[in-house]
């Protein structure tokens, strides 16, 4: 399953950067196509953001749905001056 | 790491229930402590408190702070009765 390659991958090249990585898995035990996952991760994304500032070109997202599983994986890449303080 | 175990461990017994996984990793490339997962977990949590009924009993929060990684598991256990319809 892609979920494994994407938390097993090899890093790449060291570099002046922060990572944060969110993984949803969202396990039905009826056959019913859910939206639960779609809503959660705009949702997810807006709590984020108001942590640190988030440029959408460093921001990977990947959902996969299947028949009794759904999953999103969001990679965010942090710069270091876009960190705020959280109140 | 208990984050491969978290999401590669055998299904329990099958029953009439739906599960939701949360996985958090932040990954920094200087050694400071940093409580940007803390932080995130109750937002998060609330987020999802927002689509469902969550019963405390049925969520588990595993969190591990290593120098570089600092990783948030939350698996939560849905009641078929707890949904709420998304606006």
């Amino acid at each position: 399953m892609s979920i494994f390659r994407f938390f097993t991958r090899t890093p790449s090249a060291p570099a002046a950067r922060e990572r944060l990585q969110v993984l949803l898995a969202h396990e039905r035990t009826n056959g019913d196509e859910s939206d639960l996952v779609t809503a959660l991760r705009d949702e997810i994304m807006a709590v984020i953001a108001k942590h640190m500032q988030i440029d959408r070109e460093k921001v990977s997202v990947k959902m996969e749905r299947g028949a009794q599983v759904s999953t999103l994986a969001v990679d965010i890449e942090i710069p270091f001056d876009g960190k705020k303080r959280a109140a």
